[in-house]
């Protein structure tokens, strides 16, 4: 899912609008760039289950990462 | 500010509570995990200004994620 091509954007074969918090291992979000216009969002998945890119757009995308940042105040 | 250390958290010695969104080229969130209890968040810094370790305890961590993805509309 995470594509090679001519401009450097990594998300050009398709997102998915939903990844279960609880498998996500890393999130990372690339701004837009001279290389990428795209906002990315590429989920590395636990148990090396591999990278997904999440739509930036689907609403689900921002409570994923605010559901991440919340664990972190139950965990400590 | 990104260290090595025998569990592998990367944000041990030190965090900002702060970055400006504009200077961030990417964002990335480490989820708690048997490595590294805690929740990380590696900022890359645009023009090669290296990399921060921002606090998600803070408010700001919150607030920059939403604002990266607030941008990405008025750029599409």
């Amino acid at each position: 899912q995470v594509g090679h091509s001519k401009t450097r954007c990594q998300c050009l074969n398709g997102m998915v609008n939903h990844v279960k918090p609880v498998l996500i291992e890393k999130l990372e979000v690339y701004t837009s760039s001279h290389s990428c216009q795209n906002i990315e969002i590429i989920v590395t998945l636990k148990n090396g289950k591999g990278m997904k890119c999440l739509n930036p757009e689907a609403p689900f995308a921002k409570k994923t990462i605010e559901k991440i940042m919340k664990n972190q105040r139950s965990v400590q």
